[in-house]
């Protein structure tokens, strides 16, 4: 194999928190490993964020930090921001002066996306810039891409999602150890599988977000997750849970949206029965999958990690090195 | 939605059997969508076929057919030549001789790719041209794309695949049916789901051929076909999946592919006893399925038909489109 010559691609962290440390310690990992396969030298230039003590088990130098906007958007050496700071309004600021101030915008924040889709996008599209958010959507699953690449030959008529760690994880120990809702969740929340308020996953908020960013790359049809039809997963009972299986099926949190028989595309969340021969039954514990239909390659399905820093942070830097390799 | 500036992109098809004939008809179908989707307008210029009057169940413009490369190579207007006449040497011949007259190739021949992959892609990269070939493994299972694009910021530690539909279709009857592999493969061939001579399927010849690309593309490493220890599926009894069922397990024709604690990748193909947690486990009947572990993203499965004029066409197709984007 040739030695690739090397491009060197600076990057700006936004947020160091859990996501921005995986990301961080992607890099350090595999940072080597990227430069050989792809040529790319991608450096952490700045990190925006004001917890600058804080032990996230690497070392991170501590010059790399700033709270200063200025810092990052004002310096013509940063070619590529990653949004990592969560949260909606904020971030979206930030986000849209990046590529205002001609940067390159990665992101995970999948509320953010679903909130603003139309004016990131198309900022993103009036500055000429990349904006990138594998990330968002089942973690460290590829699905924006291939939607948005691979399967471009196919009219999409069914996208079906597990696309919440927690709720699959909370309904798989519920059916394996036939234990209820409460007491799962009070575990969950114990491991720090489930955030202390755990609302915007087991009522399904977070899916809808992601529900959303889906619909409007595969149907090009905009739902804001508020408008999503939507039903957690805290009324559903042990006593559903053996119902379901008596039928030969299970319970999962699935997230639907299909083109009807006049073309429109309708979309719902809700706790499911889902036949046991379904590619998406045997998705257990805190796994995601999405199940695409598309008309010529018919049923698929993406399975993996949907969250956790180092699968997220692997969506992230595959983002990062696809920019790099248009823009290098 | 804005409307898009179309632009036109001439392809020829090289072969209009199976695969090409559902290339066609997938283009026929989806070819309006396609245009209002990525704005590219994909038009068939040249068929490179012999068999004019065969009935392949589409209308087919007689004046496309041509018996001379000339006619295909020569034409400047072709912008992107598809090989689907399969075998390995004549086919091999035609992608070279399309590349240096400066065509982009795309292909989904596992056969002639996985003999020839140096010289092929080295002369894509001498000529300046693209050479994709996603149909190649997994049908049309998005496998390629993501393995060189989405996960790069991954090192990669194991590849385990069910890269044959007609062995998987097999094993599946005999599990589930109970039936001897003498008993089933005769039914598979008379359905059509085997070949009247079944050799390169069910002996791992065929998954040798997509775990050597697969290897090439994850590990940078070349292990020609013919040097991938490989046993088929001919000596599995009934009894065999009797017992692994006592065991709580499944038998599938699985190609490995994995990093040894020295760095080193080892690779075999051959029948697999496989826990039933196992994602793969699952994966029934003609479906095909690739399980992947990075040491960022952990463990990922891509699901979907291995085979079939559509889904091998929409892969084709999507690698069409890739070309289109980038060139146009």
């Amino acid at each position: 194999m040739k030695a690739l010559d090397l491009k060197r691609l600076n990057i700006a962290i936004l947020g160091l928190g859990n996501i921005g440390t995986g990301t961080y310690k992607a890099l350090d990992m595999n940072g080597g490993h990227i430069k050989d396969t792809t040529g790319l030298d991608i450096a952490v230039k700045k990190i925006f964020e004001k917890d600058v003590d804080r032990d996230r088990g690497i070392a991170v130098d501590k010059g790399l930090f700033t709270q200063s906007e200025e810092d990052v958007f004002g310096d013509p050496d940063i070619d590529v921001v990653v949004e990592l700071v969560g949260g909606v309004d904020f971030a979206t600021s930030l986000m849209l002066k990046a590529m205002k101030a001609g940067k390159h915008v990665v992101t995970a924040n999948k509320a953010a996306l679903a909130a603003n889709f139309e004016e990131l996008t198309q900022t993103a599209e009036d500055c000429g810039v990349m904006l990138r958010y594998e990330a968002s959507v089942g973690g460290g699953i590829p699905i924006i891409a291939p939607l948005t690449t691979s399967l471009l030959a196919n009219r999409y008529d069914e996208i079906m999602g597990i696309l919440n760690g927690t709720t699959n994880y909370i309904l798989t120990k519920m059916s394996d150890e036939g234990r209820d809702y409460a007491d799962v969740l009070k575990e969950a929340q114990e491991k720090g599988f489930a955030e202390a308020d755990p609302t915007a996953d087991v009522e399904g908020e977070d899916v809808a977000n992601k529900l959303s960013i889906l619909m409007s790359l595969a149907f090009g049809k905009r739902v804001p997750p508020g408008e999503i039809p939507t039903k957690g997963i805290t009324e559903i009972t042990k006593q559903d849970i053996d119902d379901a299986e008596k039928e030969g099926c299970v319970i999962k949190l699935v997230a639907s949206a299909f083109r009807q028989g006049d073309g429109d595309v309708s979309c719902f969340i809700q706790p499911t029965l889902l036949n046991r021969e379904h590619p998406l039954a045997s998705v257990g514990n805190e796994y995601n999958a999405i199940y695409v239909k598309g008309n010529a390659v018919d049923d698929l399905m993406f399975y993996g990690k949907g969250a956790g820093p180092l699968p997220t942070a692997s969506a992230v830097l595959g983002d990062v090195i696809e920019i790099g390799r248009a823009v290098k």
